[in-house]
């Protein structure tokens, strides 16, 4: 197992729908295949459809929320800094734990671009490789720093959405 | 139900990775959501991870592989059009039969690019919206036609791939 896990860095991006969906396919797959998974999110809050299914596989799948329940719109309060600073904390513990083949860290690349977690710290813990977790950031805006320290990176861009046609979340398909 | 449902055609398509496991994941959060979902693969055969990990969900979730097993190389062979054009009839079925809340066509891109799938019939059926099932299509080269209409298109691009440092696809992350 350890000689299969190199703990590579997977960074999602980009502003289009499939970030977080992806993320969760790839735990699918990971449990699928018998590994132990931390899937965090960084921002959220809230029993989402996904996280109800994830469940499914509890004890598993370990998951942990470090958001307010709704996304950081302009300035952060100090309550969103010590949420996913907490966060942050806890899933640096879970990565070196070597107890997960894999760690998912959801909207984290978000939590960076809004300076929620100091970036060159996140990125020298980072740098210390191979990690003893396969690693699965998400969120809009990586910065290049992250990107630069990633070993696969894939740009969800959208082509086309029918947000734009004023349609809200639907359950079951956004949330 | 039938309300929040207006059967809209997403699109994964893109050289990146993330593109069945975005579908993946929509899988998983329509089972969250307490949703019947049709998972259907073309070009592949086989129980890969996420097949398994899928398979916790039966009878919500309904699976089917039209594939040989390996993607089709240069020409596709009598084998590969049959096994294609038996899974699209199945697939248009379950699409309309109204009994899945999503539909999911894994490699169905493909499939289209390579000619398994006649391009103006299938356009012409998906075209007849609101289909009574959300549709996701992924792989690569989706034809324009498709991207014409489909209501949610995101490319998957690849920016940085470890595939290229020679890396095989390892159980529980790639397959």
């Amino acid at each position: 197992m350890s000689q299969v896990f190199k703990g590579f860095i997977h960074v999602y991006t980009g502003n289009g729908k499939g970030k977080t969906t992806a993320a969760l396919g790839l735990t699918l797959r990971a449990l699928g295949a018998g590994f132990k998974v931390f899937f965090g999110q960084f921002l959220k809050s809230g029993e989402y459809s996904e996280i109800k299914a994830l469940k499914t596989f509890a004890p598993r799948v370990e998951i942990a929320q470090f958001g307010r329940g709704c996304f950081v719109r302009g300035k952060p309060s100090p309550e969103d800094y010590r949420l996913a600073q907490e966060g942050w904390s806890l899933a640096k513990e879970k990565i070196l734990s070597g107890n997960f083949q894999l760690v998912v860290l959801d909207e984290f690349n978000l939590a960076l671009h809004f300076g929620l977690i100091p970036l060159d710290e996140a990125v020298e813990f980072l740098a210390r490789k191979p990690l003893p977790s396969e690693l699965v950031l998400t969120g809009r805006y990586a910065p290049p720093a992250l990107i630069e320290v990633a070993d696969l990176v894939t740009e969800m861009r959208e082509i086309k959405h029918y947000y734009h046609s004023g349609l809200k979340a639907r359950k079951g398909i956004e949330k």
